[in-house]
């Protein structure tokens, strides 16, 4: 595998996997205060985009990260709704 | 502009833009509590990578959008070590 090609799928994989320590802690502690509901909403709005375009252009990568990506902002967007 | 490249701006535009209403929450209330540091740092680390990524494939969306995402990421770290 090219060293290119390690490069972004190293960076898919820490921006996709960055959300679940966020996704634990505020399930944990509930402690929403400092989340910003317009960032989860837009941001969460964005990586569904992100998915569909991924289905559209059958681009495995970037419909496997948004997809899981899509999943922990949606729990932080509920909880920051539930908890705001 | 065929719609899938549109579907693609519109995500990335999102994506990108969601992390400003968080910086200047930040910023504002200094209220890092609720944010998680191990997301923020895989984050902002994954963001690097894929400036990286756009650079040396000379994809100028992908190095613009995490270019925007690396500075707003970057804010709300530094905020969240300062002030945790």
């Amino acid at each position: 595998m090219n060293p290119i090609t390690l490069l972004g799928l190293a960076a898919a994989f820490c921006t996709t996997v960055s959300f679940l320590p966020q996704a634990i802690k505020t399930i944990r502690t509930r402690d929403t205060s400092g989340i910003s509901l317009s960032m989860y909403g837009l941001f969460t709005f964005g990586t569904l985009l992100w998915l569909l375009f991924g289905l559209f252009t059958s681009n495995i990568p970037v419909t496997a990260a948004n997809g899981v990506t899509l999943i922990f902002a949606l729990i932080i967007l509920v909880y920051k709704i539930k908890y705001h």
